[in-house]
C-alpha cells in the first residue's frame, strides 16, 4: 500500500511490543532520540499543550483534509488500550481539529494521548482531563466532515515519518518516533545512555570540566582553538 | 464614518445588551464560535499572557500606529464597566504597548481585560492582579506617543472585523468576536450547543462511537471509504 | 580583534561593576530599557522556558556553528561566579544545544543562567533545577562537536550586539543588555523610573487618566484628534 | 447581512462608479494609499505572480474553505466585465484554489484579475496569459469541492475588509482596497498627489535636499536631533 | 536499512523507468500531483531559482547536517545521467550549501538539477548555467565540511519522503515526488488528465461555466447553497 | 558613542580606502564572505528587488522607529559619493519606509543604493531607475515623520553590526560587511579566493569529483562513512 492514499482504513496493524514501551517510558525524548543516534524527531513547533503532559504508546496514524476532522471520529474506533493517535495533514493547517468530546472518546477507547500536526481546542478541559497533546497550535477554529483521509497508513508528520505501530514518546522537549521494529534495542541503548550520564552529572556537578570528563581539550587545540589572554 | 479613518474618538457607542452578555460569559470560546456558524475568530496567534485567563465584555476599539501607544491613554477615558479594550495596529507590529500602569488605569474606569494584536509587558504584574490579556507578543520594548489613531472606530484584529460595542469572549481556546446585535441569539444558541455536547460526552465516555452518535458510517461509506482488513 | 572571529577564546575579561550589576538586579527588564533610553532588548522571540524565570548577571559570550554546542563545553571553563552565559549562532538554528548536563557544570561554575539564540532541552530538569533560561525553541535535538566558534569576542545575540562583560538582565518581558560601561548609570535612571512609575500607579489606580498626568490634552488636539459625539 | 455568513451568493452588487474606476486606474497603489489618508492596505505577504502585473477593478468577493475552491466556480458566474475577485479563507491557507482553467473561465466573464488569500498554480501559464494574480503563496497543492463558503458577501483579506463593489487596485507594490462611495474623491486626490510627487522629484533631482523641500530642519531641531561633528 | 541512518552511501539503487521518467517529464507538477490522487507534494516554500526553471529525474537522496555540505560532494559520485539531488538536512537550515562549482560538478556527472530543503548560493551563475534547483532559501553563508550524512536512503525533504530512485518533477508550481513504481502508471494518468483539461479550458474559454460542465448546480442547490437577489 | 542613542546624527565619518572598495566590487558576496572566514553575513531574508541588482559601497547608518522614516530624510544630506545606506529599525518593521523620491534624492546626492530591514515601495520606478535595494519586504505602506532616530551611529541590521564607513557589497546571493579596517586585506584575498574557485571549476566540468580534488576521501573513511553495495 502506497503513502498516502486517501479513503483507506488500515484494521489490524502490528504493534510495538509492549514490554519495549513499558521500557522506553521509562525515558526522556532527548535520550532516546539520542540513543537512536540523534534520529527520529518532530519539528520543535510541535508543543504540549500543558506544562509536564508526557506520553510513550504505539501510533495510530491519521491522515486529514486541512479544515476537516471527520476522519478523528473513524480513527477513534481504531484504537486500542496504549494507542497515542498521530494526525499528519495533507497541507499546512491550525484549526481546532481536537476537542474534548473526543478524547472522551479516545480515552474511552484505550487512548493515551495525541500528537496532532494541526490545532486543538478546549486546552483547558484536557488540561483538566490530564490527556496530553502535542499541537502545532491551539485553535477555536471549528471543523467540517467532509472530506475522506486514511486511517493507518505511513504519514509524515511534522517532519517524521511515522508508521502504524511505531512507538511515540513525547514530554516537555518533544516528539520522537521510535520504529517499532527498533523499539527494543532502542530502550536498551537509552538505559544506557541515561545511566552514563547520571555519572557524569555527578562529576559535572563536584566542578570538573566536560572538557576533561568527554577529553575534548586536544581535538580542540588539534582545530586550532586559541586562547587569548587578553 | 469610514473604517480606518485616523484622528478620531467616537464618544458614545452602542453596546451590546448586558444580559446577552452575561449569559455569553458562561461558554467557551468554542461553543460561542460554533454557535454563530464557524465564523467570529481571531486568529489564532492571539494568545493569553497566562494560562486560566478569561473575559467576556464589550468592545471598545483602538486603532494605533506601530511603536507608538499614544491611544491607549485616549482609549482609557472611553472605558465603561463591562468594556474590554481591543488594538488593532495601521501595521504588524510587537512592541510592548500595554504595561501594568495602563492596567491599573483601565481596571479604574471598569475595563475587563485587552486583546491587542501587538505586544505587552510587565506580564508577571498583569498576571498577579489578574488582568487579562490576549496579545500577538510580550516585548518589554517600549513605545512613543507621537502619531494619532482613533477610538471606536471598526478596526480589523487579528483577522476579524470589530466594531465598537460587539461582544468579546476570550480563553485559553483564543478570541470570539459576537457582533452586537447577534449577542442575545448566539447566547442561546451556545447554551443548546453546550447541552448537547454534555449528553454526547456521557456517551462518548460509555465508549460509544462518534461515527453511530452522529451517524456517520453511511456517509462515509458513500464517499468511498474502504476498510483495509491487513 | 575583530567580531566574529572564529576559534578563539579570550580568558580575561572586564566585567560590569558588581555593586551596579547588583543594583539593577532589583529592575524589571522594562524598567531598565526605559531608563537606557528604549534601548538594549533582544527580539521578543526569547523567551523564558518557565514562568517567573529571571537573572542579573555579566556576560561570558558564545559564538557557536549551527548544530554544534562543542563551545558551550568550552564556555564552562570561562564562567565566573555571577555571569550568564549568552549564546548566538553564526546562523538561525534551534537544535537543542543546552541540557541539564550543562546546567550542572554551568552553576558548578558559578553560573546564573543562560540565553541563547537557538534551541534548549531537559526543560523540564531545568525548570525543576532552577536554572533560568531564555531560547529561541525548546528542542529535543541533540548536536555534534565538531566545529570551532569563538568565546568572549562580541557576539549579536537574537538583534542585540552584546560584548563580554556586559550586564545581562531577563525576566518574563525578555532580555536587555546593559553596556558594562553603563551599568551604574543605568541602574540609578532605573529606579528613579521605578519611584515615579509608583507615584504615578496610585493616581491612575484614583481613576486619574494618563491624559491628565502626562498633560496630554493638549498635544492631542494640536496633532488634530477629534472627538465625534455620535 | 452579518459578515462571514456561509452558504449565500448575492446576485446584485453595486459597484464602484465606472469613471472613478477609471481614473484609478492611472495611479499607482502607493499614491492611493497616501491619498486616502495612508489605509486601505492589504498586508505585504500578496504578492504578484509575475514582475509588473498590475489590475484595477471592481470586488467580487468569495469565502473560502481551506483546502476547497468550490465557490470560486461559483463565484465565476457573478463576474461582470471589468471585477477583481477577492478570495478570504476561513482559516490561514496556501493550497493551489486557482489555476490557468479557472482564469480561462474568469477572463470569458469579463473578469480582470484575481487577490486570493491563499495559494494558486499554474503560474507560468497564468503569466503568459498576462492574467494578473496577488497570492500568499504559489502551490501546486489541488483543492476538494465539498463545503459551502459564499459570494459578495464581506470579507477580510490579508487583514484588510473588502465590501462587495468596492475598487481593488494592485501592482509591484501590492494590493490597496478603495471604498466603494470614496473612489471618485481618492481619484482626484491621488492625482493631485502625483502631481506634486512629480514636482518634488525634479526638485531632489536637482539636489535640493528633502530637509528644506519638506520645511523640516525647525522641526527636527525642536525634537533634540543632534549634530556632532565627529 | 532503517530511516535516517547517519553515515551510510548506498551505491546501488534501484531507478525509476526510463521510459516513464521521460513521459512525466511532459507534464506540469500540478497535473501529476492530480494525477496521484492529491498527493506527493513538496511544501510550497520551496521555490525555484529562476523562472521558468523546470526539471524531471530520479532522485539521488543526501541527508547532510546544518551547515555543513560535505555529503553533497559524497554524493556527486553517486550521480548518473538522468538524476536529480535532492538534499534534506536533520533540523532547518537555511545555509548556502551549494553553488557554481557543486553545479559544475553535478553536470559533469549527468546531474540534471537540484532540489534541497537549505539555501543555496552564486544564484545568477546558476541562473546562467541554467541549472535548476528548487530551495527553501537563497543564502551566501558557507558552510564546513565536518559531520557524517548519507547518500541514498530515505529522506523527508521539504515534509515529502522520498526514496532514492524516485522520479522528481519540478516547474514554477513547486515539486512533486513519484514513487518509483507508481512512475509508468503516474504518466499515462496525467496524460488523460491533461487532456480532459484541453477540453474544458475551449468550452471554459467560450463561456460555459464549470458549475455546468462539472454538474455543480444540484450538489451545491444539495448542500444548501442560497441565492440571494439583493 | 555608545550603540544605539537616539536622536544624533554623526557628521563626519571615515570611510573604507576608496581602493579597497574598488577592488571588493569585481567580487561576489559568496566570495567575499568565504575570504573573510564565514562571517559578515546579514540574514537571508534580505532580498534584491530586482534579479540581477548589484552594489558596494561604504555604509551611512540610519536607525529609524517602526512606521518613520523621518531619519531617512536627514541620513540623505550625509551621503557622499560612493555611499550605500545602511537603514535598522528599532524594532521589526516591514512598512514602505523608500520610494522613488527618495532615491531620487540619494542618488543626486551620489548615493549607489540601499539596504534596509524593513520594507520599500515604488519597486517597479527602483528597477527602471536600476537603484539597487536590498529590503526585508515590499510595501507600499506610508510611514509618518514624528520620531527621531540616528545616523552614522553603529547598528545592527539584518543580524550583522555595520558601522558607519564599513564597506557594504550586495548581489543576488545576499549583503555582506566589511569592516573598513579589514578592507584591504579582504579584497586580496577574495581575489586568491576566485583565482583557486576558477582553477577548482575547471577540473570539476572535466569529471574530476570534489572528493579527489579536496582530498576528502580519507577523512570521510576516517569519520566512519561506509558505502554499502545495495
Amino acid at each position: 500500500m502506497s503513502m498516502n492514499n486517501l479513503g483507506i482504513v488500515k484494521r489490524n496493524i502490528v504493534r510495538a511490543d509492549e514490554a519495549a514501551v513499558a521500557k522506553l517510558s521509562r525515558f526522556g525524548v532527548a535520550s532516546i532520540h539520542e540513543a537512536m543516534g540523534r534520529v527520529g524527531l518532530m519539528k520543535p513547533y510541535m508543543r504540549p499543550i500543558y506544562t509536564g503532559a508526557n506520553v510513550c504508546g504505539t501510533a495510530v496514524t491519521v491522515l486529514v483534509h486541512p479544515g476537516d476532522n471527520w476522519m478523528l471520529h473513524v480513527a477513534a474506533e481504531q484504537l486500542r488500550p496504549g494507542d497515542v493517535a498521530v494526525v499528519a495533514c495533507t497541507t499546512d493547517n491550525e484549526d481546532g481539529m481536537f476537542g474534548d468530546l473526543l478524547a472522551t472518546s479516545f480515552r474511552a477507547c484505550g487512548g493515551l494521548g495525541l500528537v496532532i500536526d494541526a490545532g486543538v481546542r478546549d486546552v483547558r478541559s484536557l488540561a483538566e482531563m490530564k490527556f496530553p497533546v502535542w499541537s502545532r497550535a491551539i485553535s477555536a477554529r471549528g471543523t467540517v466532515k467532509a472530506t475522506l483521509g486514511s486511517v493507518n497508513v505511513p504519514v509524515v508528520c511534522a517532519g517524521m515519518l511515522v508508521e502504524p505501530g511505531d512507538v511515540i514518546v513525547a514530554d516537555d522537549d518533544g516528539v520522537v518516533v521510535v520504529p517499532r521494529e527498533r523499539a527494543a534495542a532502542v530502550a536498551v541503548a537509552s538505559e544506557a545512555r541515561e545511566k552514563k550520564e547520571e555519572a557524569t552529572r555527578k562529576r559535572l556537578a563536584e566542578g570538573e570540566f566536560g572538557l576533561d570528563i568527554y577529553g575534548m581539550r586536544e581535538t580542540l587545540a588539534k582545530a586550532g582553538l586559541e586562547y587569548l589572554e587578553k
